[in-house]
């Protein structure tokens, strides 16, 4: 997708490095960033320049490139892949991009790894790019029925960012939003902010902004009265890992939207690639539910009033805080999943359908 | 209550002027304002130096007292009343405070009125005290019965400030919790950090600081997992105005952390006193839900590298935000009612039980 006019994927690969859009300076500041080892790649997924369960996948991918490069050793590439696994707890893509690179190149020969890693991290990213092109135009037709019956804007709801910038293109959760705009419908986004990192309006209302898709930031507190008053048609949020019986982990706070959704009979929609699904997991509670530094709560980063970027404190000195980074909404609460091979129930019975 | 030691009330008069504590410095700074004409109080209403439905209504009763002072002429006290009630439009204590002035000094004669007019303020302001006291009273019961039968830590969950800066002295929501401390039982709180203002890190946790009481800040979105992972035995709000069917209108995002609790079957109180109840409305969708300026959103106040309080803008610039205060938590969610006259279901017959 676009920005300040121009199209841009969210990672690619250039002269042996790893180029980066650096998620941390949006929207103040756009920053290529290079990523010139698998340490760089480590880094950027610990530090979230690079977020979003499908891109953390793909620049895993990369990663296990980087690595090669610098060293071409079995032993150095199970380190890069272990080290790759543990910098993030919770996405399942994480894993998923790194296991697969590593089941690819087992076996391979010294000469060839580095030419079949990058056509595998090529094949990943082109993967998620046409898995996301594919949920838009699945999800398209859910945001297209309700416009023919409303006849006018559709409001939807979204949390936190699963739009492009957590892709490679497209996004999930803002897929059907954009196929939905470029098809002519008339669409409006509620974002939520998502404290405490506020990617809802650092990178979802930034990204819909350049796109020219009418959008409201409102705080995560808002979205129940919204409800309440009739001014969301419809949720439609990402999701890090799917469960088999259609529980779904995202960012903290999602729960409580889908809790909303339910209770003012409001449709709630999780999209996602099928790497997002964990077959292995079946209760929710086993799930890892990642705590990050709690400094993302107590400081507050932003623009001054010389346009320079400067970070505050905001909580007491003497308050301590937790900052967890995710929660689980139940299969009961998700009318439907959005995938790139279709729409299901959020059960077993509806992804083994399309999966299985 | 305590700040450094000191026992405070957030609100007193002497010599002919109404001081305050300045609840927009917190917790960065502690300051105590002069308020010296009407229209002082009316600013500090709108910008939130006073805050919290208990102490707004107060503010507005000394509000008058000073309108008299400074003129004491009907029509100028007429005038005073209504801009006073228009100072903020969903908190009901306002208008019954006002109200309740101006009955009181109806046909009383010039030379009387000033002192009919302070002893009135008083005596609001002393009921405040007492409802609040009797409100931890009644509230210590649900504490005490959960820690008996857990024995080990209460961990209750509370939104926004409805502690003692929000009334005189003791709270609403927390003065069951400042009861159980002094009676020995061990509480946490955790504290909803309560964007867009954060009035639950910059006052709640403050407060609850300064008397020694274990709390932990957490963002808004938390709540849920908090309650799935079996972190919170109960929640405890205030409410800026309780519908006679019992549902209750409270900071916005009350409502999500609701429904989250009942999902959880985690019991849900809301502490008042009987100046919140507003018998007239019997439809949610009646109360005005105040706009506020959405730069409370878009930009955060904190403290910088250097000790200074700085501004900083958070949202990009081109995108729009909606700033509405409040939310509705209808009655079917609430465990209970907590009031200065006991506990009662959240209900006409609840209410009307105790109150009428």
């Amino acid at each position: 997708m676009r920005i300040e006019g121009k199209a841009y994927k969210t990672i690619w690969f250039e002269n042996n490095l790893v180029k980066i859009i650096d998620q941390t300076k949006l929207p103040h500041q756009f920053v290529i960033k290079d990523l010139k080892t698998v340490k760089d790649t480590i880094n950027a997924i610990k530090t979230m320049e690079v977020r979003g369960a499908p891109l953390i996948g793909v620049t895993a991918a990369y990663g296990l490139v980087l690595s090669i490069i610098e060293n071409n050793d079995l032993s150095f590439l199970k380190n890069s892949s272990e080290k790759l696994i543990a910098s993030r707890p919770t996405a399942i893509n994480l894993k998923w991009a790194v296991d697969r690179m590593i089941k690819r190149l087992s076996g391979v020969n010294d000469k060839d790894i580095l030419n079949i890693a990058l056509d595998e991290a090529k094949a990943i990213k082109e993967e998620d790019e046409g898995y996301c092109k594919n949920i838009g135009l699945n999800g398209l037709k859910i945001i297209e029925a309700i416009s023919k019956k409303k006849k006018d804007t559709v409001n939807i709801l979204t949390h936190c960012n699963a739009g492009w910038l957590a892709t490679i293109d497209w996004g999930t959760a803002t897929s059907p939003i954009y196929h939905a705009h470029q098809k002519g419908i008339k669409v409006h986004v509620w974002v939520d902010e998502t404290r405490p990192r506020n990617q809802g309006a650092n990178l979802t209302s930034y990204e819909l902004n350049e796109e020219g898709i009418s959008n409201t930031v409102i705080t995560d507190n808002a979205g129940g009265i919204l409800m309440q008053r009739g001014k969301i048609d419809m949720c439609i949020v990402g999701t890090d890992r799917t469960l088999s019986n259609g529980d779904v982990c995202n960012k903290i706070g999602t729960y409580l939207k889908a809790l909303s959704a339910k209770d003012n009979n409001i449709p709630f929609y999780v999209a996602l690639p099928s790497s997002t699904i964990d077959w292995s997991i079946k209760d929710h509670k086993q799930i890892p539910i990642e705590e990050r530094n709690s400094e993302e709560l107590t400081h507050v980063e932003g623009i001054d009033e010389n346009n320079e970027i400067k970070k505050v404190r905001i909580y007491p000195k003497k308050s301590k805080s937790l900052n967890l980074a995710f929660d689980v909404t139940p299969a009961k609460l998700v009318t439907g999943l959005i995938t790139e091979k279709g729409i299901c129930e959020a059960s077993e019975k509806g992804l083994k359908g399309l999966f299985k």
